[in-house]
């Protein structure tokens, strides 16, 4: 065994934010948006190129935002959002998007949610959420993780690829906290063309010994490149270009990322 | 509160692994190595550059290895070792530099350290481990995490900033499992220069929303781009540059990327 060799980080990579690009609407074409930023930017994509999609713009694309108006909180959400001080409709909302519980404290409310991450309120985000024409007196507004990220990503790569003729990778990201560590560091929610994960095993080091548990989390560091230079505030450079990796391009999940529970030493099992 | 004005990334960053770098011994000048690296790639330190250091050339830099033929294992790390199939004399190592015993199982011995950092075998590594000049029949050789990392990124900038006037930041980097998912991500052991954290609270989204929750964690995120490029390999790509950060230069250390056990729910508590 070799490792995978499908996958060739150079010695260089480019991580870019595209500027100009606008806040997108609900049914906007996410595709069309990505194009013209290139274009903007007089990027031409070349294969093996990776297209970076914070997860905020794909929903907003995608209509995930929700009115907190219109929803009602169950007995169980009202229960928390007393713990937690915050909205019931809120916690409503975290519930539906969680498939465990993770940790719950006064200050944090810690899911796994339906796409296998672990993250604060099921990485519902209150920031970015307005619609573009939010009708007066509605809201307070909410916004929801895209409904299937690796689909989005996938549509995302289909069009670009069909545009430009380049085989490329498209990465839906999240900004998450961690146990263990303080900050946030942007994670992959959606993969699309790129292996999420290089494994390395096999190959070996400096002395010939062979490397033994080195499986880099390829796109969850793409993710964090990206995080760099894409910004969390007004600036909105929520779409990324990375140049520098060289990968085969497949088919591939996000999901390949997450560790089921029962491998998990943190998510359920109490310490040792 | 405006944030912290102090950083800013720009909308593009470049990391550059440098060409030629040696395996280095114990005594080696670890700043003049980098100097005769960057000058080789024809780079010229700018204010607001960042240096990468992987530990492992620290380690080895500062004579780091051990020969585990002269460890003596105690009751504890046999038991230990026993449990997990592993080396009696590497487990005593592990729990020399072992802080707190996060979680144990047959397949991973995960330790808080004496940095702070929660990750497999306390950051002990079995590659890369032999020194130059080992004497025959010595050995098998373990490689210790430096033992004050802050302070050898210090004297690596220090070094830089008087031959080159540039005010710069030094990160020395280790790559780590993480609970919840798959893939090794690299993360920050030691800074000097750079502020760890970049604390975005108090700027506003999109629409004028503060937002509440984002300090991001910058240092570990460079350490995650500077991988990608980095290898693990034989490649043994040790040092990376990185353009496109601005900071105000300080005095900062990786132990602020640390959170304490007892605001983790990871680390000590069960599951709610």
């Amino acid at each position: 065994m070799n490792g995978d060799e499908s996958i060739v980080c150079g010695d260089r990579l480019e991580v870019r934010a595209l500027g100009g690009v606008p806040v997108v609407g609900a049914g906007a074409d996410l595709g069309g948006v990505v194009l013209e930023a290139l274009a903007r930017s007089a990027i031409t994509l070349e294969s093996g190129d990776v297209v970076v999609l914070a997860s905020k713009i794909v929903s907003r694309a995608e209509g995930r935002q929700v009115d907190l108006g219109t929803v009602e909180a169950s007995e169980e959400a009202h229960a928390i959002a007393r713990e937690l001080g915050k909205d019931p409709r809120f916690v409503e909302l975290v519930l539906r998007e969680t498939a465990e519980v993770s940790r719950r404290s006064p200050s944090a409310f810690v899911v796994k949610n339906r796409l296998g991450v672990v993250c604060a309120n099921a990485g519902i985000d209150g920031t970015n959420a307005r619609p573009l024409e939010a009708p007066p007196g509605s809201g307070p507004w909410a916004l929801l993780l895209p409904e299937d990220p690796d689909r989005s990503a996938e549509i995302v790569r289909n069009r670009l690829e069909s545009e430009t003729g380049a085989a490329i990778g498209v990465v839906i990201t999240d900004s998450v906290g961690r146990p263990f560590r303080f900050g946030t560091v942007g994670i992959a929610v959606g993969v699309a063309g790129l292996p999420p994960l290089w494994d390395q095993r096999g190959r070996v080091d400096l002395f010939g010994t062979r490397l033994e548990q080195t499986i880099t989390a390829l796109a969850d560091q793409i993710a964090a490149a990206a995080d760099l230079v894409a910004g969390q505030a007004a600036e909105g450079r929520a779409v990324v270009h990375v140049r520098g990796i060289r990968f085969t391009p497949g088919r591939h999940s996000a999901r390949e990322l997450v560790r089921p529970s029962d491998q998990d030493l943190y998510v359920r099992k109490a310490p040792s």
